[in-house]
């Protein structure tokens, strides 16, 4: 169990808890056998999903906790609610470094804060960001932040930059990852005053760690020609449910247009197709930024999603991610 | 002519001109010749185009101008370039009451300032806007602004809900149309000081002219349950490029999935579909909030997209939009 990753899990978070997450734990150690988890909850209700699966009784201990944080709970009522919740106690046990990882498919905002108030910042971060997988035409890039901080400034943003390009470097080993700011045209004058200060701090530094690009804009964010793009937290939500809406509207539009004949003559292409697209693929954002890092995965996903989380969560402990984070940091104070 | 829209028609701007703009308006005039057109551009260039068109001959006047501004060039160089550019005098004779709006498919950023340089704004309106048509499961809806001001005050959002509702009315014949706030989530402690503060005084507005619903999320643009969508040109620009990015991924990975036997059963509804979304029908941001109506049409559309930009120049008119717009302004000052 020694090199296995530790990972904590909040087994009561999200649509079907804990059946989903237990289900999602089984189908990952079906894959590999390289973690061990700590699933916190309501023991009688784990109790039940795991004992007659051999699997996942021998990879896991179970650790009780009473309550549960729910989804419409204001993420501040939940943190002060109870140290007992299940997802309080495995950021706590993370915490207290008997875990390398906590992942949870809960309330976001509640594992922000909570996770915000349990752990620390490492060092030279000011602010956390949350991070996501976004697929494009080769394979996927990193946007972030995805809503953790809705107002940013340049310090922030170059952070994003560095924790983002070590988080494309854990999980597709790639030595430089390209990095490009969100904004609203290419020229250096476009944009906020905030966007345009980070330009010139990125222009300015010489970043040994990651490819500065420039900025992008969001009808090329999926074009597969930039690795890493960062923005402050309200336009990264914005996009972010935006690009959901519009595949949503879309896809929805075209099932109605295909009739059966169609879909069967189309349908080993058309099964690609939706596999290259399956959100679940992209499922678990990534809150850097703290001394350890912790996964949230879509609270609407099944088992084969949160599967995929769990591998998220064990590439990057074996990837160092922290550490990497650590030796991406551009030192910046100078240059403001 | 006297109960003619007069329109001031950009005829040199975006690709293709001016064959694509006199295409489009023999288009628009095989429909209704309820338009008269103002050219402007190189005489001699227009005059070639028109010179065998018997339709467009008859219902429009050539205006000759000497210089064009490029898609590259900078707004303010533009603008500073001289008073002899299409667009320019096209604008011109806007504010010299000689048309009622004007037209064009040139450099968006150039037709702005220009337009706030030679317009003045409505009374009570600070910041005029670019509104866009966004398709939904019913219908359309506008979202506002798309570009024109990256930072935005709650006095510019309450003025863009008060022309954006404006707009719709004129464009889809409805008294109360239903207006929300983009932002990363309902309730009402979400999301930056602007948008509480706006949140906080359409609530307490006693708005005739509109139904304020709240906060909507980038995933629910495209529901239909909305009319208007109110943001700061920064987000709006993020979300509609970041839209179009989404659609243009889904559709280029579509056609790779379907083979032609598939495309030949479904023919028919394929092309319903695509039908739906033809960009072409939404083409035309409607730039708000000066003394008279600018419409800009998309660059790279074709003579269809720009007889429909037409279109919206007409309704707009006829519907006394402006005047729908100063009935529409809702007084924030004693609640700021």
């Amino acid at each position: 169990m020694n090199d296995k990753v530790k990972i904590a899990v909040d087994a009561m978070g999200g649509d079907n808890a804990p059946k989903k997450i237990i289900k999602g734990i089984e189908l990952s150690l079906k894959q590999k056998k390289d973690n061990y988890f700590y699933l916190f909850g309501k023991k009688d209700l784990i109790e039940n999903e795991v004992k007659n699966n051999n699997l996942v009784r021998e990879n896991s201990e179970i650790i009780d906790a009473k309550d549960i944080i729910s989804d419409d709970e204001s993420p501040l009522a939940a943190a002060k609610k109870s140290k007992e919740t299940s997802m309080w106690k495995s950021i706590e046990f993370l915490k207290n470094k008997k875990a390398d990882i906590t992942l949870s498919a809960g309330n976001t905002g509640a594992m922000l804060v909570i996770s915000r108030l349990l752990l620390n910042n490492i060092k030279g971060i000011n602010k956390p960001a949350l991070a996501g997988l976004w697929p494009n035409q080769n394979n996927m890039n990193i946007v972030l932040d995805l809503g953790a901080n809705i107002v940013c400034d340049e310090k922030n943003l170059c952070d994003f930059a560095s924790m983002g390009s070590a988080l494309f470097k854990s999980l597709f080993e790639n030595e430089k990852p390209r990095v490009a700011l969100l904004n609203v045209g290419l020229e250096e004058n476009k944009g906020n005053d905030v966007l345009k200060k980070t330009f010139s701090i990125m222009k300015k530094n010489d970043i040994k760690n990651f490819d500065f690009t420039g900025y992008i804009e969001g009808n090329h964010i999926m074009d597969g020609d930039v690795d890493v793009i960062v923005t402050d937290g309200f336009t990264g939500n914005v996009a972010l449910k935006t690009a959901e809406g519009t595949a949503n509207f879309i896809t929805k539009n075209l099932k109605k247009s295909l009739n059966k004949l169609s879909i069967l003559f189309s349908y080993s292409s058309l099964k690609r197709f939706k596999n290259k697209l399956d959100p679940r693929k992209y499922n678990g954002a990534i809150f850097l930024g703290l001394e350890s890092p912790l996964v949230k995965s879509h609270g609407a996903t099944d088992s084969v999603g949160f599967a995929h989380s769990i591998n998220v969560c064990n590439q990057i402990i074996n990837a160092n991610l922290i550490e990497k984070i650590k030796s991406n940091l551009i030192t910046i104070d100078d240059k403001l």
